[in-house]
């Protein structure tokens, strides 16, 4: 999404209509990925994982902290939302923990827990009417800074605030949904409830990228978010209010 | 002082032991040069000053955005402060008109206004015990980011916050303080009145870097910051509580 330049210009204007707030939640990789190459540090992933050394580390934090989620939040001041870049090391958001080294060493890696999210701080924010943007970095509280999944950290915030407003958690990605047929859009799931979530992992329905954020999103709806949505962001922009054109609902 | 990791770990231990709350104002021109070197991006400076193209902004924002700013702030919070980095985009903090593009064409380049501080959001974040780490960002409102110097916008905060908190200002630079003559430390200027500036500039005295450094020290004495003191960093921090044990003094 954030390298189609109409399409983002497009999802940027329909979050600026928004009468909720909202938080944005951003990676990156792909320009990660790019910066790699054009610094000769070859990006190595492993499972859809970014193995993070120290370059790489610095990399993920000029493409994510710095280029893109400032690109993003002017984008967003521009349309008049009072939009604020964030990492988890900012105002000490999110903290998280160094990822065991076995069976995978992936590095500067962190897994945050959502018991760890400064939610007083946050929710200042929010009542300043400030539009929160993240981006997938966040620190383990030694000055260490930590790649962290953007998925991860979604779910994160969405679980962490559960307790304090009426969360709604949408996951955009290039498809309208789950589909059963990655082929035929109309085979999406409308429905995807907890109890299905092993068997299409069998059937390979979902794998690669969709492992994670479908482990995510199982997370949140089990943690007091009050709907978790998955689709394309074309699509989703009805759904703040209502609900969207299309979607895969996920539900216990 | 960024490229010194000895002294720089030393600033952030004396920072955290200060007992008034404070904003710290980073650049990084040396990292965003390199960077733009290991990227083939060659950067052009004019009196000091960097011609900021489309490239040279992407590359400022990877670098102070990015890496040194959030390096910064893991590296407080690491010492117990809870630092938050921004730029002049985030919250719309502050806001800058692009330079004129005669005589000289600077490109993505601009000035800031005290006035265009977002002085409500800031005091919000100082209440809640934030520290804010800016860098030398702003932005025009309109969706472009500009790059913008460090010293300029340090000044911007100090004037635009002199109506609400007692102000001092420190520019930090690798000299004791103003030498009459760069090669002999003991001809530093205790007392640099601003009726002297003038003359000083004439003698060569103040040139380079610390031109726009002077006008920004004179603009804030000015405009109602209680001091503005030019000095290097170990010596400074007895400073935060008394004095330092030596640094320039700018006074009206």
């Amino acid at each position: 999404m954030l390298d189609d330049t109409r399409l983002l210009k497009q999802v940027l204007d329909d979050l600026a209509k928004m009468a909720e707030p909202f938080i944005l939640v951003h990676g990156g990789g792909k320009r990660a990925t790019e910066l790699g190459r054009a610094l000769g540090v070859p990006q190595k992933m492993i499972k859809g994982r970014r193995i993070t050394n120290t370059a790489t580390l610095d990399i993920a934090l000029m493409a994510y902290a710095g280029e893109i989620n400032k690109k993003l939040v002017a984008g967003l001041q521009a349309r008049g939302v009072n939009a604020l870049g964030l990492t988890g090391v900012d105002g000490n958001m999110l903290k998280a923990k160094i990822r065991d080294i076995t069976p995978i060493n992936y590095g500067w890696v962190g897994d945050p827990d959502p018991k760890d999210l400064n939610v007083s701080l946050l929710k200042c924010l929010l009542n300043q009417g400030v539009i929160p943007v993240f981006c997938a970095m966040t620190h383990d509280g030694c000055g260490q800074m930590l790649n962290t999944n953007a998925d991860t950290i979604a779910s994160c915030l969405a679980i962490g605030l559960a307790d304090h407003y009426a969360i709604k958690l949408f996951y955009l990605f290039e498809k309208d949904g789950v589909l059963r047929n990655v082929n035929d859009s109309s085979s999406m799931i409308e429905n995807l409830h907890l109890s299905q979530i092993d068997a299409l992992i069998e059937e390979g329905v979902i794998q690669g990228g969709m492992l994670p954020k479908m482990a995510n999103a199982a997370s949140a709806i089990q943690q007091g978010v009050q709907e978790v949505l998955i689709g394309s962001a074309p699509n989703f922009w009805g759904a703040i209010e209502t609900k969207p054109k299309t979607a895969t609902r996920v539900v216990v």
